[in-house]
Protein backbone atom coordinates (compact mmCIF):
# COMPACT_ATOMS: atom_id res chain seq x y z
CA UNK A 1 0.00 0.00 0.00
CA UNK A 2 2.83 2.10 0.88
CA UNK A 3 4.00 2.33 -2.97
CA UNK A 4 0.38 3.74 -4.06
CA UNK A 5 0.46 7.26 -5.48
CA UNK A 6 -0.42 10.56 -3.99
CA UNK A 7 -4.46 10.56 -3.65
CA UNK A 8 -5.01 6.86 -3.61
CA UNK A 9 -6.67 5.74 0.05
CA UNK A 10 -4.21 3.18 1.52
CA UNK A 11 -6.74 0.09 1.43
CA UNK A 12 -8.25 -2.19 -0.58
CA UNK A 13 -10.42 0.39 -2.96
CA UNK A 14 -7.43 2.28 -3.22
CA UNK A 15 -5.21 -0.34 -4.45
CA UNK A 16 -8.65 -1.63 -7.10
CA UNK A 17 -8.58 1.46 -8.43
CA UNK A 18 -4.89 1.94 -8.99
CA UNK A 19 -5.22 -1.21 -10.18
CA UNK A 20 -7.79 -0.48 -12.90
CA UNK A 21 -6.28 2.76 -13.78
CA UNK A 22 -3.23 1.21 -14.93
CA UNK A 23 -4.85 -1.83 -16.32
CA UNK A 24 -7.21 0.96 -18.45
CA UNK A 25 -4.08 3.09 -19.43
CA UNK A 26 -1.93 0.63 -20.35
CA UNK A 27 -4.06 -2.01 -22.26
CA UNK A 28 -3.67 -0.72 -25.89
CA UNK A 29 0.58 -1.61 -25.40
CA UNK A 30 0.52 -4.73 -23.48
CA UNK A 31 -0.49 -8.68 -24.81
CA UNK A 32 -0.04 -9.80 -21.29
CA UNK A 33 -0.38 -8.66 -17.33
CA UNK A 34 1.51 -11.14 -14.73
CA UNK A 35 -0.15 -10.63 -11.38
CA UNK A 36 2.61 -11.32 -8.65
CA UNK A 37 0.18 -13.52 -5.98
CA UNK A 38 2.44 -12.80 -3.18
CA UNK A 39 1.22 -9.20 -2.91
CA UNK A 40 -2.00 -10.00 -2.52
CA UNK A 41 -1.45 -12.99 0.21
CA UNK A 42 0.14 -10.61 2.31
CA UNK A 43 -3.49 -9.41 3.11
CA UNK A 44 -4.75 -12.91 3.34
CA UNK A 45 -8.99 -13.57 2.12
CA UNK A 46 -9.12 -9.28 1.59
CA UNK A 47 -5.93 -9.59 -0.48
CA UNK A 48 -7.22 -13.01 -2.67
CA UNK A 49 -10.45 -10.81 -2.99
CA UNK A 50 -8.89 -8.00 -4.80
CA UNK A 51 -6.73 -10.07 -6.63
CA UNK A 52 -9.87 -11.36 -8.02
CA UNK A 53 -11.54 -8.44 -8.39
CA UNK A 54 -8.56 -7.41 -10.50
CA UNK A 55 -8.62 -10.04 -13.07
CA UNK A 56 -12.13 -9.04 -13.36
CA UNK A 57 -10.38 -5.98 -15.12
CA UNK A 58 -8.53 -7.99 -17.49
CA UNK A 59 -9.97 -8.52 -21.09
CA UNK A 60 -10.43 -12.04 -23.02
CA UNK A 61 -7.71 -10.19 -25.25
CA UNK A 62 -4.49 -10.06 -23.27
CA UNK A 63 -2.66 -12.97 -22.13
CA UNK A 64 -2.99 -13.74 -18.17
CA UNK A 65 -0.13 -14.91 -15.72
CA UNK A 66 -0.22 -15.78 -12.35
CA UNK A 67 2.66 -15.11 -10.81
CA UNK A 68 2.68 -17.81 -8.36
CA UNK A 69 5.91 -20.17 -8.33
CA UNK A 70 3.48 -23.15 -7.51
CA UNK A 71 4.59 -26.97 -7.48
CA UNK A 72 3.77 -29.84 -5.38
CA UNK A 73 2.54 -33.79 -5.29
CA UNK A 74 0.16 -34.68 -7.88
CA UNK A 75 -3.15 -34.32 -6.33
CA UNK A 76 -1.92 -30.58 -4.87
CA UNK A 77 -0.50 -29.31 -7.76
CA UNK A 78 -4.33 -30.60 -10.07
CA UNK A 79 -5.70 -27.95 -6.81
CA UNK A 80 -3.19 -25.29 -7.43
CA UNK A 81 -4.26 -25.65 -11.32
CA UNK A 82 -7.74 -25.74 -10.46
CA UNK A 83 -7.05 -22.45 -8.44
CA UNK A 84 -5.53 -20.27 -10.91
CA UNK A 85 -6.79 -22.19 -14.50
CA UNK A 86 -10.28 -22.68 -13.37
CA UNK A 87 -11.71 -20.88 -10.54
CA UNK A 88 -9.63 -17.48 -11.64
CA UNK A 89 -9.19 -18.19 -15.14
CA UNK A 90 -5.43 -17.36 -15.62
CA UNK A 91 -4.37 -18.40 -18.78
CA UNK A 92 -0.88 -19.24 -17.14
CA UNK A 93 0.99 -20.02 -13.87
CA UNK A 94 4.46 -20.02 -13.20
CA UNK A 95 5.81 -23.12 -11.87
CA UNK A 96 8.85 -24.12 -9.76
CA UNK A 97 10.02 -27.78 -11.32
CA UNK A 98 12.28 -29.29 -7.89
CA UNK A 99 9.59 -31.54 -7.25
CA UNK A 100 9.63 -33.37 -10.85
CA UNK A 101 7.42 -34.72 -13.31
CA UNK A 102 4.22 -35.70 -11.22
CA UNK A 103 4.12 -32.25 -10.06
CA UNK A 104 4.10 -30.18 -13.37
CA UNK A 105 1.92 -32.96 -14.95
CA UNK A 106 -1.51 -31.91 -13.96
CA UNK A 107 -1.56 -28.04 -14.48
CA UNK A 108 -0.26 -29.57 -18.28
CA UNK A 109 -3.45 -31.36 -18.35
CA UNK A 110 -5.72 -28.23 -18.70
CA UNK A 111 -6.88 -27.59 -22.43
CA UNK A 112 -5.12 -24.24 -23.52
CA UNK A 113 -3.57 -23.26 -20.42
CA UNK A 114 -0.02 -22.83 -20.07
CA UNK A 115 3.12 -23.39 -17.34
CA UNK A 116 5.75 -21.05 -16.96
CA UNK A 117 8.38 -23.20 -15.74
CA UNK A 118 11.38 -21.59 -13.50
CA UNK A 119 14.92 -22.02 -15.28
CA UNK A 120 17.26 -19.70 -14.65
CA UNK A 121 15.99 -16.85 -12.73
CA UNK A 122 17.10 -13.49 -12.26
CA UNK A 123 17.79 -12.93 -8.77
CA UNK A 124 21.12 -13.65 -7.24
CA UNK A 125 20.89 -17.02 -5.67
CA UNK A 126 20.20 -18.14 -9.40
CA UNK A 127 23.51 -19.62 -8.84
CA UNK A 128 23.45 -21.20 -5.97
CA UNK A 129 21.45 -24.33 -7.64
CA UNK A 130 20.17 -23.24 -11.09
CA UNK A 131 24.06 -23.79 -12.54
CA UNK A 132 24.92 -26.81 -10.38
CA UNK A 133 26.97 -28.81 -13.59
CA UNK A 134 26.97 -32.50 -13.76
CA UNK A 135 27.39 -34.58 -17.14
CA UNK A 136 28.42 -31.09 -18.53
CA UNK A 137 24.92 -29.81 -18.03
CA UNK A 138 23.53 -27.03 -15.70
CA UNK A 139 20.88 -27.77 -13.68
CA UNK A 140 18.93 -25.08 -15.76
CA UNK A 141 19.57 -26.47 -19.03
CA UNK A 142 18.56 -29.86 -17.53
CA UNK A 143 15.53 -28.60 -15.91
CA UNK A 144 14.73 -27.34 -19.30
CA UNK A 145 15.72 -30.53 -21.60
CA UNK A 146 13.32 -32.88 -18.99
CA UNK A 147 10.10 -30.25 -18.75
CA UNK A 148 10.50 -30.04 -22.81
CA UNK A 149 9.43 -33.67 -22.50
CA UNK A 150 6.55 -33.18 -20.77
CA UNK A 151 4.90 -30.24 -22.20
CA UNK A 152 5.29 -28.63 -25.75
CA UNK A 153 5.41 -25.32 -27.07
CA UNK A 154 1.57 -24.93 -27.05
CA UNK A 155 1.85 -25.49 -22.99
CA UNK A 156 5.12 -24.41 -21.81
CA UNK A 157 7.02 -21.83 -21.40
CA UNK A 158 10.28 -21.11 -19.07
CA UNK A 159 11.65 -17.90 -16.81
CA UNK A 160 14.13 -16.71 -18.01
CA UNK A 161 16.27 -13.70 -16.31
CA UNK A 162 16.81 -10.72 -18.12
CA UNK A 163 19.96 -9.54 -16.41
CA UNK A 164 22.34 -11.92 -17.77
CA UNK A 165 21.53 -11.66 -22.14
CA UNK A 166 23.88 -14.23 -22.55
CA UNK A 167 22.13 -16.70 -20.75
CA UNK A 168 19.00 -15.90 -22.91
CA UNK A 169 20.98 -16.78 -25.97
CA UNK A 170 22.15 -19.95 -24.72
CA UNK A 171 18.98 -20.98 -24.02
CA UNK A 172 17.33 -19.87 -27.21
CA UNK A 173 19.40 -21.99 -28.69
CA UNK A 174 18.70 -24.99 -26.79
CA UNK A 175 14.39 -24.16 -27.55
CA UNK A 176 14.53 -21.81 -30.47
CA UNK A 177 10.61 -22.10 -30.75
CA UNK A 178 9.44 -22.05 -27.00
CA UNK A 179 8.11 -18.73 -25.26
CA UNK A 180 10.74 -17.04 -22.63
CA UNK A 181 9.03 -15.20 -19.85
CA UNK A 182 12.01 -12.29 -19.14
CA UNK A 183 11.62 -10.64 -15.99
CA UNK A 184 14.48 -8.56 -14.92
CA UNK A 185 13.62 -5.64 -17.34
CA UNK A 186 13.25 -2.29 -15.72
CA UNK A 187 13.75 -1.71 -11.90
CA UNK A 188 16.45 -5.09 -11.66
CA UNK A 189 18.35 -4.17 -14.42
CA UNK A 190 17.87 -6.12 -17.49
CA UNK A 191 18.55 -4.25 -21.11
CA UNK A 192 14.91 -4.65 -23.96
CA UNK A 193 17.67 -4.00 -26.31
CA UNK A 194 19.87 -6.97 -25.29
CA UNK A 195 17.52 -9.56 -24.20
CA UNK A 196 15.43 -8.99 -27.42
CA UNK A 197 18.70 -9.67 -29.81
CA UNK A 198 19.35 -12.81 -27.87
CA UNK A 199 15.86 -14.05 -27.32
CA UNK A 200 13.78 -13.12 -30.27
CA UNK A 201 12.55 -15.68 -32.64
CA UNK A 202 10.27 -15.76 -35.76
CA UNK A 203 7.20 -15.84 -33.68
CA UNK A 204 8.52 -13.27 -31.40
CA UNK A 205 9.01 -15.70 -28.40
CA UNK A 206 9.47 -12.95 -26.00
CA UNK A 207 7.29 -11.88 -23.44
CA UNK A 208 9.30 -9.40 -21.80
CA UNK A 209 7.91 -8.27 -18.36
CA UNK A 210 7.74 -4.84 -16.65
CA UNK A 211 6.37 -4.19 -13.09
CA UNK A 212 7.65 -1.63 -11.16
CA UNK A 213 8.96 0.34 -14.01
CA UNK A 214 5.32 0.54 -14.99
CA UNK A 215 3.15 0.99 -12.05
CA UNK A 216 5.41 3.52 -9.96
CA UNK A 217 6.67 5.25 -13.20
CA UNK A 218 4.89 8.12 -11.19
CA UNK A 219 3.93 8.69 -7.69
CA UNK A 220 1.81 11.95 -8.28
CA UNK A 221 -1.67 11.66 -10.11
CA UNK A 222 -0.66 11.22 -13.46
CA UNK A 223 0.34 7.74 -12.22
CA UNK A 224 -2.02 6.20 -15.12
CA UNK A 225 -0.57 8.53 -17.58
CA UNK A 226 2.67 8.10 -16.65
CA UNK A 227 2.57 4.60 -16.35
CA UNK A 228 1.46 4.57 -19.89
CA UNK A 229 3.80 6.34 -21.41
CA UNK A 230 6.37 4.27 -19.98
CA UNK A 231 4.66 0.79 -21.36
CA UNK A 232 3.88 2.80 -24.96
CA UNK A 233 8.04 3.61 -24.61
CA UNK A 234 8.62 -0.59 -24.15
CA UNK A 235 6.27 -1.31 -26.56
CA UNK A 236 8.07 0.90 -29.10
CA UNK A 237 10.70 0.14 -28.34
CA UNK A 238 10.22 -3.83 -28.56
CA UNK A 239 8.74 -3.48 -31.81
CA UNK A 240 11.58 -1.76 -33.88
CA UNK A 241 13.51 -4.74 -32.63
CA UNK A 242 11.07 -7.30 -33.83
CA UNK A 243 11.49 -5.63 -37.60
CA UNK B 1 -15.88 -31.29 -0.72
CA UNK B 2 -16.28 -34.80 -1.87
CA UNK B 3 -14.72 -36.22 0.53
CA UNK B 4 -16.36 -34.82 3.41
CA UNK B 5 -17.84 -37.55 5.32
CA UNK B 6 -21.75 -38.26 5.31
CA UNK B 7 -24.13 -35.62 7.19
CA UNK B 8 -22.04 -32.62 6.51
CA UNK B 9 -22.95 -29.93 4.17
CA UNK B 10 -20.71 -29.74 0.79
CA UNK B 11 -19.88 -25.94 1.29
CA UNK B 12 -17.33 -23.23 3.70
CA UNK B 13 -19.80 -24.10 6.83
CA UNK B 14 -19.84 -27.89 6.63
CA UNK B 15 -15.55 -27.66 5.58
CA UNK B 16 -15.33 -25.32 8.47
CA UNK B 17 -17.45 -27.81 10.79
CA UNK B 18 -15.39 -30.97 9.75
CA UNK B 19 -12.32 -29.09 10.11
CA UNK B 20 -13.34 -27.79 13.94
CA UNK B 21 -14.42 -31.31 14.58
CA UNK B 22 -11.06 -32.86 13.63
CA UNK B 23 -8.90 -30.44 15.22
CA UNK B 24 -11.00 -30.60 18.72
CA UNK B 25 -11.30 -34.54 18.31
CA UNK B 26 -7.09 -34.77 17.69
CA UNK B 27 -5.40 -32.01 20.04
CA UNK B 28 -4.90 -34.16 22.51
CA UNK B 29 -2.67 -36.79 20.22
CA UNK B 30 -0.78 -33.79 17.87
CA UNK B 31 1.86 -31.83 17.98
CA UNK B 32 1.40 -29.95 15.03
CA UNK B 33 -1.35 -29.11 12.20
CA UNK B 34 -0.02 -28.80 8.45
CA UNK B 35 -2.59 -26.92 6.47
CA UNK B 36 -1.89 -27.74 2.75
CA UNK B 37 -3.08 -24.20 1.18
CA UNK B 38 -3.91 -25.32 -2.32
CA UNK B 39 -7.17 -27.25 -1.26
CA UNK B 40 -8.24 -23.49 0.09
CA UNK B 41 -6.70 -21.79 -2.69
CA UNK B 42 -9.03 -23.80 -4.95
CA UNK B 43 -11.89 -21.65 -3.89
CA UNK B 44 -10.53 -18.42 -4.26
CA UNK B 45 -10.75 -15.98 -1.44
CA UNK B 46 -13.76 -17.77 0.12
CA UNK B 47 -11.28 -20.66 0.25
CA UNK B 48 -8.65 -18.42 1.77
CA UNK B 49 -11.12 -17.13 3.86
CA UNK B 50 -12.16 -20.58 5.17
CA UNK B 51 -8.23 -21.64 5.59
CA UNK B 52 -7.44 -18.27 8.14
CA UNK B 53 -11.22 -19.21 10.11
CA UNK B 54 -9.63 -22.93 10.53
CA UNK B 55 -5.94 -21.42 11.55
CA UNK B 56 -8.29 -19.78 14.32
CA UNK B 57 -9.54 -23.34 15.55
CA UNK B 58 -5.81 -24.00 16.58
CA UNK B 59 -4.78 -22.76 19.76
CA UNK B 60 -1.23 -20.87 20.29
CA UNK B 61 0.40 -24.32 21.83
CA UNK B 62 0.35 -26.70 18.65
CA UNK B 63 3.06 -25.73 15.63
CA UNK B 64 1.06 -24.44 12.49
CA UNK B 65 2.46 -25.40 9.48
CA UNK B 66 1.58 -23.52 6.28
CA UNK B 67 2.04 -26.28 3.15
CA UNK B 68 2.78 -23.86 0.65
CA UNK B 69 6.24 -24.56 -0.88
CA UNK B 70 6.57 -20.81 -1.68
CA UNK B 71 9.89 -18.96 -2.67
CA UNK B 72 11.03 -16.31 -5.18
CA UNK B 73 12.81 -13.51 -5.50
CA UNK B 74 13.75 -11.19 -2.02
CA UNK B 75 10.98 -8.46 -1.82
CA UNK B 76 8.28 -11.20 -3.28
CA UNK B 77 9.35 -13.68 -0.67
CA UNK B 78 8.96 -10.86 2.45
CA UNK B 79 5.66 -10.81 1.24
CA UNK B 80 4.87 -14.32 1.43
CA UNK B 81 6.57 -14.42 4.78
CA UNK B 82 3.92 -11.50 5.69
CA UNK B 83 1.48 -13.56 4.60
CA UNK B 84 1.86 -17.02 6.62
CA UNK B 85 3.75 -15.27 9.63
CA UNK B 86 2.16 -12.02 10.67
CA UNK B 87 -1.09 -12.04 8.63
CA UNK B 88 -1.91 -15.54 9.48
CA UNK B 89 0.41 -16.30 12.39
CA UNK B 90 1.79 -19.52 11.33
CA UNK B 91 4.96 -21.05 12.67
CA UNK B 92 6.48 -22.07 10.21
CA UNK B 93 5.86 -22.28 6.23
CA UNK B 94 7.30 -24.86 3.46
CA UNK B 95 9.71 -23.38 0.61
CA UNK B 96 11.15 -25.02 -2.17
CA UNK B 97 14.89 -23.81 -2.90
CA UNK B 98 15.57 -23.83 -6.57
CA UNK B 99 15.65 -19.70 -6.50
CA UNK B 100 18.64 -19.63 -3.80
CA UNK B 101 19.52 -17.81 -0.94
CA UNK B 102 17.97 -14.40 -1.48
CA UNK B 103 14.31 -16.23 -1.94
CA UNK B 104 15.03 -17.60 1.34
CA UNK B 105 16.60 -15.05 3.81
CA UNK B 106 13.61 -13.17 3.30
CA UNK B 107 12.01 -15.82 5.62
CA UNK B 108 14.35 -16.59 7.95
CA UNK B 109 14.67 -12.69 8.94
CA UNK B 110 11.10 -13.56 10.97
CA UNK B 111 11.87 -14.14 14.76
CA UNK B 112 10.82 -17.35 15.94
CA UNK B 113 9.40 -18.69 12.55
CA UNK B 114 10.83 -21.63 10.84
CA UNK B 115 10.86 -22.44 7.08
CA UNK B 116 10.99 -26.56 6.26
CA UNK B 117 12.59 -26.19 2.67
CA UNK B 118 12.00 -29.26 0.22
CA UNK B 119 14.99 -31.33 0.24
CA UNK B 120 13.93 -35.04 -1.03
CA UNK B 121 10.29 -35.56 -1.35
CA UNK B 122 8.24 -38.54 -1.52
CA UNK B 123 6.48 -38.31 -5.12
CA UNK B 124 7.41 -40.40 -8.25
CA UNK B 125 8.93 -37.05 -9.26
CA UNK B 126 11.91 -36.64 -7.06
CA UNK B 127 14.08 -38.64 -8.93
CA UNK B 128 14.51 -36.01 -11.91
CA UNK B 129 15.52 -33.24 -9.88
CA UNK B 130 16.39 -34.08 -6.78
CA UNK B 131 18.82 -36.95 -7.27
CA UNK B 132 20.97 -35.46 -10.23
CA UNK B 133 24.59 -35.54 -9.06
CA UNK B 134 27.73 -33.39 -8.96
CA UNK B 135 30.95 -33.40 -7.72
CA UNK B 136 29.67 -36.68 -5.74
CA UNK B 137 26.87 -35.36 -4.22
CA UNK B 138 23.50 -35.23 -4.74
CA UNK B 139 20.98 -32.08 -5.68
CA UNK B 140 19.16 -32.61 -2.54
CA UNK B 141 22.29 -33.05 -0.24
CA UNK B 142 23.72 -29.75 -1.66
CA UNK B 143 20.44 -27.96 -0.95
CA UNK B 144 20.52 -29.48 2.49
CA UNK B 145 24.53 -28.31 3.00
CA UNK B 146 23.91 -24.84 1.40
CA UNK B 147 20.38 -23.84 3.24
CA UNK B 148 22.10 -24.89 6.06
CA UNK B 149 24.77 -21.82 5.91
CA UNK B 150 21.44 -19.64 5.72
CA UNK B 151 19.51 -21.07 9.01
CA UNK B 152 20.00 -22.33 11.23
CA UNK B 153 18.65 -25.72 13.97
CA UNK B 154 16.12 -22.85 15.32
CA UNK B 155 14.75 -21.64 12.20
CA UNK B 156 15.51 -24.40 9.71
CA UNK B 157 13.55 -28.05 8.98
CA UNK B 158 13.63 -30.06 6.06
CA UNK B 159 11.08 -31.95 4.21
CA UNK B 160 12.04 -35.59 3.57
CA UNK B 161 9.47 -38.12 2.33
CA UNK B 162 8.54 -41.15 4.17
CA UNK B 163 8.43 -43.26 1.37
CA UNK B 164 12.43 -44.67 1.41
CA UNK B 165 13.55 -44.75 4.60
CA UNK B 166 17.18 -45.09 3.80
CA UNK B 167 17.40 -41.55 2.36
CA UNK B 168 16.19 -40.71 6.23
CA UNK B 169 18.69 -42.69 7.61
CA UNK B 170 20.82 -40.79 5.00
CA UNK B 171 19.75 -37.46 5.67
CA UNK B 172 19.83 -37.98 9.19
CA UNK B 173 23.36 -38.78 9.40
CA UNK B 174 23.66 -35.05 7.43
CA UNK B 175 22.15 -33.30 9.52
CA UNK B 176 22.09 -35.02 13.33
CA UNK B 177 20.12 -32.02 14.67
CA UNK B 178 17.67 -30.55 12.32
CA UNK B 179 14.13 -30.92 12.55
CA UNK B 180 12.65 -33.31 9.22
CA UNK B 181 9.21 -32.97 8.11
CA UNK B 182 8.34 -36.11 7.00
CA UNK B 183 5.16 -36.82 4.96
CA UNK B 184 4.18 -39.85 3.53
CA UNK B 185 3.22 -42.11 6.25
CA UNK B 186 0.07 -43.58 5.30
CA UNK B 187 -1.79 -42.87 2.12
CA UNK B 188 1.74 -42.20 0.34
CA UNK B 189 2.79 -45.47 1.55
CA UNK B 190 5.53 -44.81 4.44
CA UNK B 191 5.92 -46.79 7.59
CA UNK B 192 6.51 -44.76 10.85
CA UNK B 193 8.35 -47.56 12.17
CA UNK B 194 11.05 -47.22 9.52
CA UNK B 195 11.23 -43.53 9.26
CA UNK B 196 11.36 -43.40 13.50
CA UNK B 197 14.06 -46.35 13.02
CA UNK B 198 16.22 -43.87 10.45
CA UNK B 199 15.15 -40.35 11.65
CA UNK B 200 14.82 -39.96 15.36
CA UNK B 201 17.25 -38.49 17.14
CA UNK B 202 17.55 -37.24 21.34
CA UNK B 203 15.43 -34.24 20.79
CA UNK B 204 13.24 -36.48 18.85
CA UNK B 205 13.60 -34.75 15.77
CA UNK B 206 10.88 -35.83 13.65
CA UNK B 207 7.68 -34.68 12.62
CA UNK B 208 5.60 -36.87 11.04
CA UNK B 209 2.36 -36.01 9.10
CA UNK B 210 -0.75 -37.98 8.24
CA UNK B 211 -2.96 -36.11 6.40
CA UNK B 212 -5.76 -38.45 4.66
CA UNK B 213 -4.94 -41.24 6.76
CA UNK B 214 -5.85 -39.17 9.93
CA UNK B 215 -9.26 -36.43 8.14
CA UNK B 216 -10.60 -39.65 5.96
CA UNK B 217 -10.22 -42.19 9.03
CA UNK B 218 -14.07 -42.59 8.42
CA UNK B 219 -16.40 -41.10 6.03
CA UNK B 220 -19.72 -41.13 8.58
CA UNK B 221 -20.43 -39.48 11.23
CA UNK B 222 -17.92 -40.69 13.20
CA UNK B 223 -15.50 -39.30 11.15
CA UNK B 224 -14.11 -37.06 14.46
CA UNK B 225 -13.84 -40.04 16.83
CA UNK B 226 -12.42 -42.48 14.32
CA UNK B 227 -9.59 -39.60 13.42
CA UNK B 228 -8.99 -39.10 17.14
CA UNK B 229 -8.39 -43.01 17.37
CA UNK B 230 -6.19 -42.95 14.11
CA UNK B 231 -4.00 -39.83 15.79
CA UNK B 232 -3.91 -41.65 18.82
CA UNK B 233 -2.80 -44.90 17.39
CA UNK B 234 -0.07 -43.19 15.50
CA UNK B 235 0.59 -40.68 18.79
CA UNK B 236 1.23 -44.38 20.87
CA UNK B 237 3.44 -45.76 18.03
CA UNK B 238 5.63 -42.85 17.70
CA UNK B 239 5.81 -42.49 21.80
CA UNK B 240 7.07 -46.73 21.79
CA UNK B 241 9.74 -45.43 19.12
CA UNK B 242 10.72 -42.26 21.65
CA UNK B 243 11.30 -44.80 24.69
Amino acid sequence: MGKLPAGIERNGNGLLQFNKAIIEATLPFTASYKINTAFYEQYGWEGWQWMEETLSYLPDSVFRIADAKRGDIGNTSTMYARAFFERMNFDAVTVAPYMGEDSLRPFLEFKDKWIICLALTSNAGHADFQKIESNQKRLYETVIERVCRWGNEENLMFVVGATRAEDVAHIRSLIPNHFLLVPGVGAQGGSLADVSAAGLNAHCGLLVNSSRGILYASNQEDYASAAAAEAQKLQGEMQSYLK
